[in-house]
């Protein structure tokens, strides 16, 4: 690994597990030239279907792991359920002179550009629902939000029953898919049919849909047909890598650069880091190699 | 809750989750006379997708719970990951006037009770797999046994995406089923068909499978229809359940006899009361209330 010839600030990012990795991607996209150390709690995920509680004291033990012993100047809460329910405590968690960001008003503020009829979708994890953190941040912007959990997604993802990276195409429309696909597919059809019929009976007429968990950008394509043609689609990785490499470019001087290097980039897991290296690679878009086993205490 | 009015040893039952509650429901149907003690370690559910180390890890410190704060006589590890990774370790962590029987052995007992071709199927979790216990138990009996992980089955059923209770008939099979189910049953096949192939290349001659997760139960009738007619279905929580009351029997003067008087029954999670409350029922079989929130320090 090339070592930056400048000084570079420490971007610490956390997540319940593999998905953030998708917002890391988008990170190293837009700022190679930081260091990255990446925290994925994986032994105790998901997060998704755990309590308030719970989830502020697990995520509070990675930020400061991040902070106190990877040094992180920044860092970016890379889970959507942990940014809805804990972002206070995380904040609290490490001293004031770490910017702490989320997923969640990043997100919003994609949405509130992107929507012209004010009235957009959320699809999240049952925890991340269950905090209405998206329609409360969509309700600040002037837009009107309905959220629904949708928990069987990341269990697909991570079977891998999904097209095999990022940016794979689907087969033609008119071709058998995959059985394992073609679940999938019927799978956010439900979600999406009961969302849409929801909207509907609200008397919403939506036109933006927010991916409000790191794992479902994975499923960007069957979620694009099973929606009316024209929806836009939010995927708060981008918007939040968006945000953070704003608040960078304000923060530093001289402003950040493409270079040539290799990024910098630490890895650690709370549990078995071969898992992390195999699935990583999916959401990463890279190989995810050296990743290094961690003890919370948990 | 009445009060039996004899001597009755106190059975503790420990699951990663709601699904051992199926045990539970098998012993109360075999020995109503007993007090149960329940522990589900919500909060760090799943086991399924985790290590051995912190599988045992997180396993004895609900063992000790239920030793030591809820003083039982008996365990059950009614968990077929935490059974097949860490049985070992539980015994070493209570101490050894407590007997302590797993999910494992039992349904590799029944499994080779069933079986007249010696060849049998195996469904579970991914770490319990990957352990090879069933394997292991099966062949140590004389029997072939060949084993898949089927990760997304557990979430379909806590999704509820399957008939509501655990004796719904299904749907007369000419009837559309509704789409959850359908896509429950289209997943189920999906994963037979692959085990029944690679069965069938391997020149195995199966006409048993054991159910080694015990969310499974809720699904026996898809899984049912998605098999060789005549194919036997070894439910391992019906399996341990017979065992368990064995031991009892063999341990206790008077011999247990059916009563009148209602369970005793203590439940305890480790995360949110509510969706145990909410969830565990549909396991249960009964109402689940009361359940107390417990801090094992993870």
């Amino acid at each position: 690994v090339t070592q930056p010839s400048f000084p570079s600030p420490t971007i610490g990012v956390f997540d319940s597990g593999f998905g953030g990795l998708t917002v890391l991607r988008a990170l190293i996209a837009r700022a190679p030239q930081a260091r990255y150390a990446f925290i994925g709690d994986t032994a105790r995920l998901p997060y998704g279907s755990k309590s308030r509680r719970t989830i502020a004291r697990y995520a509070a033990q990675s930020a400061r792991f991040l902070v106190e012993e990877q040094g992180a100047d920044y860092l970016v809460i890379a889970c959507n359920t942990a940014s809805a329910l804990a972002l206070d405590d995380i904040k609290e968690a490490v001293p004031s002179s770490v910017s702490v960001i989320g997923v969640i008003e990043p997100g919003a503020d994609a949405a509130h550009a992107a929507s012209t009829t004010r009235d957009v979708l959320v699809i999240a994890t049952d925890a991340t629902v269950r905090s209405h953190a998206y329609a409360a941040a969509c309700q600040a912007r002037g837009l009107r939000a309905l959220e629904k959990a949708c928990p069987l997604l990341v269990p697909l993802v991570e079977e891998g029953w999904v097209t095999s990276t990022l940016n794979d195409p689907l087969p033609a429309q008119a071709a058998p898919a995959p059985r394992p696909l073609a679940v999938t597919a019927e799978v956010v059809r439900i979600y999406l049919d009961e969302l849409l019929a929801d909207a509907a009976s609200q008397g919403l007429n939506p036109d933006t849909l927010v991916l409000g968990c790191t794992h479902y950008p994975l499923l960007k394509p069957v979620i694009e047909r099973a929606l009316p043609p024209g929806t836009k689609i939010i995927d708060s990785a981008e918007s939040t890598a968006h945000q953070q490499v704003m608040l960078l470019c304000r923060d530093l001087a001289p402003p950040p650069q493409a270079t040539e290097t290799d990024p910098v980039l630490r890895f650690f897991a709370t549990d078995s880091v071969e898992k992390f290296e195999r699935l990583g690679s999916r959401f990463l878009g890279r190989p995810v190699g050296n990743v290094q086993l961690v003890d919370l205490g948990g």
